[in-house]
């Protein structure tokens, strides 16, 4: 048996770029045995709706579960017929009597097999990236409630702009994560639904019977019911797209990690950091190095997924083979992404210390927007501007505090504490914190 | 000002490559009017919660509305600062006394402006695809009714399958569209939704009443309620990737054209067709090659802009700039393919005599599938198969029809009008036809 | 051990996507052996330039030829560090006596070991790609020469336009190749270069015979001497530039045979198609199919490896993380496209028959451009083309030959023979088959 | 007439992300010149040859100076034909007599005149470009003479790793850019030749002297002559490649820029920084985001530019289209980010003294490798080793410098003017930067 997939990274990076839980359902194995199932539960169905013999269908069955094919022949099969299915059919076939093995996939046709397969471990796939990804919003609850009352540095375009709450920015880490679990629950009954459609999609072969054939099937694998969708892949598109979302969502928490963990910043440090046998001082961020290369990674194949869809006719043997190379890519990279994100959240070290020194490196600087606010409630908002601005050239030049200039140049002394608080608990970072807090929350209970 | 931008193919290739309505929404004055409206409805949002003067605010409002600000200024303010929102509020302000001007902007940021506008004219758009959309089902569905009855080769991998119905096949072009409209009633909400956060996404500036300045705006501009999502790009990306799906949906159907339209297939062919004056024979699919290139390219650009979800910190200044160049793009090519669909669901002929010719060629081969099923109510499903096997070889020497050669092999003569009965109306084919039909038609209705 | 990488294909479709020849060179065994190699050697070097002792830098080699580490230990230092180099260099001090240990890796980075090994690798890889992209010319040379005398339908945008020889059809497809042997030519120096740089770069650790090192290192490898590239990316993104290009030239080239091998159009039929167990007549062309799958793999993975080049300050974590997810899929992809390429065109059948019966099909429209400018000489341009633009109307609704209908509105009769051989051999259609065949033994005798 | 294209940003943002001296190389005039030039080059080369009549010859090519075609009928015509070439014929052959218009586009196939225009204009901005590289290299090499002597912190993966020269990082900045024109040079001829084709690439109708015409032409263009590449794109692919490494290597760079211009880093500081009017603290690295941008862009459009190459059969209308909507953007963002380069060069200030301050901050732990290896001159490297371990333990937790930690461990005290001198100097430092700077004013030079 193959002891690897292409979506299970070689066992010299497995620690780093795989992850074990969830390429199980990406291996060969997991794949052949959903394949069986579906074959057996197609049997099942079928003698249900009285297509074919139930002592048939129960001996199909019964041998899809027994049936340990040899690898050799079914990768031999792949190499001429394109899909697995011709040759592990015909290993079925040879462990069941004539009389059985005629109704062995029965008015199937391969991709019917391929994808409901495919569909069967996507659903485990999913309850593992749910579990991760509650896993990841607890842990960033805990730490936003921890830092509501501390104060950062908020950035925009590498520049420091103005103070804010280190709860909130955590709290914008989790806010997209919560509607990733809305989209998750949207798309699932689209994505997880049975695939049966025979040569054509039609189902001739199958008679008057095949719509109640296809229902049956459905309700015996717990997917939803619906007509053939060989060449429509909007679902699975839809799909990779959530992927891509979520390591999206998971590489810019991973970039703030990146840059509070620069050695000139200095806010965070990762307990679990990479080292270096000649600069002990090093500590690489390997975690978040690996969520941004899934999120870059994750995109550009969410792209190309969408070229997947331009089937032609009733089967596209290229744009069909193109989404073998890249769904399962994406699903891992999401797994791996999903275990760093974990990794990384329970060895974050924050340095309240580093934090606030920052805040304070600029002499005050950071506080000018708030400190021009504060100052319009004694004189025009342009004088203000205009006091702020000059005292700002100042500062640069002397490095005296900002409040201090701004006393000098307007009388007023203007408090710390008061104008900290502001940016700390007003404007509307309680509300927004408090909102996805008590969402995540919510969440969390619900499982 | 400026005639065209660069999501408004240059008027060489307009009519081509871009569209009117839609350009529009994508223009720099579309733009410009959009962020001058959240100025002014911010403006009133404010007086009504009692942060700024309400005469401030109704001067500014109606400022708003009669600004025409020289584009050439703007231009230079862009440049500067890499935003245009600064250089219009300090044209807003030039027309307002000093005690109104004071309050314009107050307490925003740029982003809030351009986010908020971008969402403005992203309604509009959606507006527009959905009529487009609509209509294109509702000729896919007459389509589809005038030829539940016409039997076409179903093709797999390049190769005649089986015959099938071409009503269920234009049912298969149709079926994601319905999805789509599924989709975007889910996405609008997570979409359209207000854009205010300040400097960091925190409201400081606004004090106290900032959470209420956002509701009331929001309520004002008829968008959501959310927290600032500044550096959240998750909505915006996922409705890029439903663009991209709904180009790859429409590329996949033009796919179907193309390959109808070969010399060789002749079954379809456009009245509109491109010409070639010294070939008068050819007739160039330029609907379908223009639906084909924009699913490839906004697919491409659906990955793209997946890049975009890595923002540092609270704004990353180049991926939100090349949100600028990617999405405008999207929601022009989404257009141009609608628009080309629709021209070519208008100019299309089925020849029905091609259609029969195409199955007829290949002296009942196509029908071998349908063959062995028939057979195999006299014999095993082995012995039909066999025999059919064999007889596709003769057939493929001799020219006889495989019907011919069966009765000689077997002695059963095949009737093939029943068998092209089961063929176009059983399997699944009327229940999914009906299906999907019926589907369209209620959301016809519904409009 | 691994028995495969994320590169190699799983087993279950290791012979349809994978490749065995060029997967041992993506292994981790290969990759392991080319660090080793990579110690070793730069332990001779720094010996050569006196940097460390000889008999240190003699064990150390030794030892790297004999080491077979431990992969589960080297997979937990991977995921620690998040390189292999530590670990693997900490398993080889292992073996060695306190002494000789010191000078392991000595000055060096973990970049440097990494990179330099991918090169080494690159370079095998190179010559086996060079081998069968020889052989593929060689086939189509071959396929040219039978074909130079054959008329075939030339088609424009799914249309037919006028015939053309087949012979230069398939020049077409071996010209791009031709050009990659050029382009490989440039780029090999500047690709397999050496990597060696240290910690930043600047291989301060080596003290003043740093760059001495380097150049001696290079010689023993026979790679190119360079100053260290830890953070320019130029020369391994120019090759997957070239890696793409070649799966596209493939790609185009078996766009074609999907085209001609589409049963109506019967041109073309592969003798190892894949079938299908109830429709007989199916002849799945396998290998086209994933030549093109291939093409556009690479190319969306050629647009990432791009991505790889945006390293920040002396080396990115997650930009180069990314290129080990691209690379080897890029040059797998490759080697597999090259592999069904060469067994397409083994097995590829033309149907003479079939390409002369698509020609007359069209009753002589195909000639329509032709039959324009024989009839100028007997008349002007402009009124051939109008006769000609009758005719054609005239042929679509009765049937008739677009010759007989000319005779009669013009009064000349049109040689059909000598329009035929004018467009097998007249234009530049001998020129420049002529010149493409030409250097294409040329290139195959230097070999 | 046009006053933009899609490939100029429009008005509002068209100083921020296009450019105006290339922009017009891109423009709907500029490509109808180049298509009346070719038109008009070719009937004089068709007259050379004897094809057409000299006096035919002449004027056509006078018309094709003088006519200023209506663009809402090309428009007209483009959106019927799917491209421009049969209406600019048509209004070129209105301006002639009948004698004389008959011989327009003799021959020719639409394709060959967009190509063939589309590499005259390419040459303009090739020559665009190497100015705008070679200015670049210039302003870097004198950054680079500038700095050769200062130390600045070596940063690998977020973390401070050990100091070097900036002349070094500078030089490393340069060297990607040099190789650059090597492949400029090389590419080059494979980009410019000539197109002349027909309607499926034999030139047909052009008889015996088809290929003397093409000769003939491209001499008359100083283009290269070539057979007909109608569905080969392989050279504009590797043109692409050749722009997006080129804004790549831009991009490199500016994410250098922008991490030393962040607040807490402070090593780099833009004069023309764009501001905010509430934070006047606030100096935003615009130049340095759009270089980034460019690079992201470029990245992904350089993968979208390798799909075009599936071409089916003499032309594929979609691959060819999508070729418009692409190369076009990357020529603008080519020319837009070597602008925002050269303007950021010109505008950076170093702040030789953060620069000094970063490295100092770490209390000597960035000289940890370089203690480590001038400790080993009087102990062993394992024994430096630790003892550097062992004492960066106690910076970090005390605060004390390394080195007095270190002379109080072992009693050996280093001098840190001669590490930085080593660190400086030594190494590779001073060849490799010579070396690149040396071909650096080669390629000045030669200019």
């Amino acid at each position: 048996m193959s002891q690897s997939t292409p979506h299970d990274a070689p066992a010299l990076y497995g620690q780093l770029l795989s992850d074990k839980e969830c390429g199980w359902y990406l291996s060969d194995q997991a794949q052949i045995k959903a394949m069986l199932k579906v074959e057996g539960q197609l049997a099942l169905a079928q003698a249900d709706v009285g297509l074919i013999p139930q002592e048939a269908a129960d001996a199909i069955n019964q041998a899809t579960q027994l049936l340990e094919p040899d690898l050799v022949a079914l990768a031999a099969g792949v190499a001429s017929a394109g899909v697995p299915v011709p040759a592990l059919v015909k290993a079925l076939k040879k462990t069941l009597s004539q009389d059985f093995a005629r109704w062995v996939h029965f008015g199937a046709t391969s991709q019917d097999i391929v994808d409901t397969a495919l569909i069967l471990n996507c659903r485990e796939l999913i309850k593992i990236y749910r579990q991760r990804l509650l896993e990841a919003i607890r842990l960033c609850v805990q730490l936003a409630e921890a830092h509501r009352g501390t104060l950062i540095a908020g950035r925009t375009r590498t520049q420091q702009a103005i103070p804010m709450s280190f709860g909130l920015k955590v709290a914008n880490w989790i806010a997209p994560l919560l509607r990733q679990f809305e989209r998750l629950e949207e798309l699932v009954p689209r994505l997880l639904k049975v695939q049966l459609g025979g040569a054509v999609g039609s189902l001739a072969a199958m008679g008057d019977g095949a719509d109640a054939v296809v229902k049956n099937l459905a309700d015996r694998l717990s997917l939803q019911n619906a007509p053939s969708w060989h060449a429509q892949r909007d679902s699975l598109v839809e799909f990779s797209g959530w992927l891509a979302m979520t390591t999206g969502i998971l590489g810019k928490m991973a970039e703030d990690w990146l840059r509070m963990a620069q050695t000139e910043v200095g806010e965070l440090r990762f307990s679990n950091g990479g080292g270096s046998s000649t600069m002990p001082q090093k500590c690489n961020p390997v975690n978040a190095e690996i969520m941004v290369t899934m999120a870059r990674q994750n995109a550009g194949l969410a792209g190309q997924m969408q070229q997947c869809m331009l089937h032609e006719h009733e089967r596209s043997g290229y744009a069909w083979t193109q989404e073998w190379l890249l769904l399962p890519q994406m699903l891992m990279g999401t797994a791996v992404s999903l275990r760093h994100c974990l990794e990384g959240l329970e060895s974050l070290e924050i340095s309240a210390e580093n934090v606030e020194t920052n805040i304070a490196k600029s002499h005050g600087l950071i506080y000018a927007e708030a400190a021009t606010f504060a100052l319009a409630a004694h004189m025009s908002r342009e004088d203000a501007s205009r006091y702020v601005a000059e005292a700002c050239e100042k500062v640069a030049g002397t490095g005296q505090h900002l409040f201090e200039v701004l006393k000098a140049l307007t009388g007023h002394q203007l408090e710390i504490q008061s104008i900290r608080h502001g940016l700390l608990d007003g404007g509307a970072t309680k509300a927004w914190t408090d909102e996805v807090l008590e969402s995540a929350e919510r969440l969390i209970k619900m499982g």
